[in-house]
């Protein structure tokens, strides 16, 4: 461990750092950022060797060192996924310009023109685990909205980061902006984070992604303000006016998808009126998924297909092939469940009683609300965002999946003529 | 002082009635909130000769108790500005709804149409001193946005929030809204503060107002969001291509119309160009105004009119007849004075260059940049937002004045037809 003093020295100074890089990127054109950024993906195609090998010596490790299988798979890249890392970058090279736009424009009765005019957040530190991915993505979107950032990745994907790091530091030379614009913090120790993010003079947002673990640690620490969501324990409604086919192709794809995401489902919610016929069906549909139910699911379910759920099982958020599964006696009793349990995240509702759908999204408070879709579809670039940065269960600044706009906010702007206050 | 254990339940009984009382605020209808503030407007006035005995209380307690001028002047109600306090709710209720408002709508390749819906924060802190219109503003505007409040006002207006909160509860039931909805807080003593806005759990955000003294209290103890600002110390920056006529009307405005308030001006940059010029005229323009100057200032205005500036004057909020003074030698010495020594809040420059006020607006990034108008100006009133509910300098979620919109978020509102992810 790095000691103490000697830490909170460097800690500082990267800080100090990326504050004035942030300034340069902030006054940047917007040709200057998109070069920077196109520069990116190229760098990465070429050092796709190094990138490559330096992730096969971070998975290596990881495996003597005995990481669970999952984290295993977020840290792993390869051909396809560096791949998709460009393009992801290329797609964010192509958005349109965030800054100087101006949002609202209005002249009041003395003649000032008063505008709200979009400019950057300034530094953003992003502190993550295992997936280097995030390391190419923060940058690309920190450039696009004109922020330096600080990337604390995970020890686990430690080569992996640097060798991205390289690729971003080839980019940022080449459009001649500062190195510190984006800074990999390769510090292990948690106590570098403490650190960071009580720096409230220099860093203006922290977003953590990570284990519910890590984002607690975070917030305890934490003097800047923090974009977060501990965890997503999705529901799916299925009303008494719902198709049951879509139902079931809903609740499929939103659990067995991808079921170590945030937007998986975890607890599906079934009308008593539809619950002798769909439940059987739904077992059936899910064979590798265990089902955990209330008294009413498990006796429709029945046997050794089904276990009977805790109070826990209704706060879980498994990223696993488990669900939960409660028959509720309408939409009021479906509202009511998710405001107990639920996290914010995400809820969906498969209805054709459109009356019923409506006062579902208007009722249900989650940072998405959905109709007849998959909640896999909470995803800022499923949601017309573009890339995603983070998404947000807490409700201030962003509420829900948060793009490059979220790494933004506006100032006034006032035009007078000599215009004095009576 | 309230015992400990005690204090702690009944604050968080407090907020958990706040919070329910938030999801009726929330799900009531436009009309239903539109006529309890209306209603406010109405009680206040029915309420007058109470409200008044109630203020001339405290008043004489303050006064007692050997209350600051400035502070027993934030306390003072009287007629006129009972007045001003009904003009402003009607005023409120008069704005147009945001909740339900789509800020963004988007279908999407695959069907799905996806909405950004303007929603309440949810339960909102107001932390504060003296003004006892502040619980009157607040109480309106977090009604207009749909959200329940806990204010907390200062000891000195005890019993002047007393009499208000009265008419606030009248026009609530008269709605058919929770009482809850507005809540006031009579525990005096400061631990009370800090248990509040712990409440992470209950509290969507803080807002505390009043000096730098109370708000770093509330920084230092929050685990909920805050919007902030310590203090304003705003410039005035005169170019050399300035009009004098109208640096000299604007400077006075800035400086003497209501010296004690956040807005006005604490030091004036002038460019060396036109120092010879304008500074002695400025000295004579502001009489009863108390110049330090920088040695080139010093020389240029002379004699015992001014006294040296010292390094603390040029960070000082001094919220009195006092002005910093210093010659620059153009926009980049200014724009680095305000760099180096600036609050984030307001700045305006006097120029007739066109070209050098917007690089001026553009490089400055305070939460409020002006050309050729009084930095008085920086109020969410006098903007267009309406009443305002404070005033941030940090960049998340709200720069600079805060209107009724500052306390909503959004969500997506998702609706597809059986759409799954592939």
């Amino acid at each position: 461990m790095t000691p103490q003093p000697e830490r909170a020295q460097l800690i500082r100074g990267v800080a100090e750092a990326a504050r004035r890089a942030a300034r340069a990127v902030a006054t940047a054109s917007a040709a200057t950022r998109r070069a920077a950024i196109a520069g990116i993906a190229a760098a990465i195609a070429a050092a796709r060797a190094d990138i490559l090998a330096a992730n096969a010596r971070d998975r290596a490790a990881g495996e003597a060192a005995g990481l669970a299988p999952a984290m295993l798979d977020r840290l792993a890249l390869d051909d396809g996924r560096i791949d998709a890392l460009a393009r992801a970058v290329r797609e964010i090279a192509a958005q349109p310009e965030l800054l100087g736009r101006v949002d609202r424009r209005e002249e009041r009765p003395n003649g000032l023109v008063v505008e709200r005019v979009r400019i950057p957040l300034g530094v953003i530190a992003m502190i993550y685990e295992a997936r280097p991915n995030v390391t190419i993505d923060a940058a690309a979107l920190c450039l696009s909205s004109g922020n330096a950032c600080i990337l604390r990745g995970g020890r686990e994907a430690l080569e992996s980061n640097r060798a991205l790091i390289r690729a971003v530091e080839t980019a940022l030379a080449a459009a001649g902006l500062p190195r510190e614009a984006v800074q990999l913090v390769a510090i292990p120790d948690r106590e570098a984070i403490a650190e960071l993010v009580a720096l409230d003079d220099l860093i203006d947002l922290c977003i953590p992604r990570g284990g519910e673990g890590l984002i607690r640690f975070v917030a305890e620490h934490a003097r800047v303000p923090v974009i977060k969501h501990y965890k997503g324990v999705c529901h799916v409604y299925v009303h008494a006016s719902a198709e049951l086919d879509a139902a079931l192709r809903i609740a499929a794809n939103a659990k067995t998808s991808r079921p170590g995401v945030c937007n998986a489902m975890e607890t599906l919610l079934v009308d008593r009126a539809i619950a002798a016929d769909l439940l059987p069906r739904l077992a059936a549909a899910l064979p590798g998924v265990e089902l955990r139910g209330c008294p009413e699911t498990q006796r429709l379910v029945g046997g050794d297909r089904i276990r009977a759920a805790s109070e826990d099982d209704w706060y879980a958020e498994y990223l696993a092939l488990v669900l939960a599964v409660r028959v509720v006696g309408g939409l009021d009793e479906a509202i009511a469940h998710i405001q107990r349990y639920g996290s914010s995240h995400t809820e969906s509702i498969v209805a054709t009683d459109a009356a019923i759908a409506e006062r579902f999204v208007r009722e249900v408070d989650s940072s998405t609300v959905m109709i007849n879709a998959s909640t896999r579809f909470a995803d800022g670039g499923e949601l017309g965002l573009g890339a995603e940065i983070g998404i947000s269960t807490t409700r201030l600044h962003a509420y829900g999946p948060m793009g490059a706009e979220g790494l933004t906010t506006t100032k006034f702007v006032v035009r007078g003529s000599g215009q004095i206050r009576t």
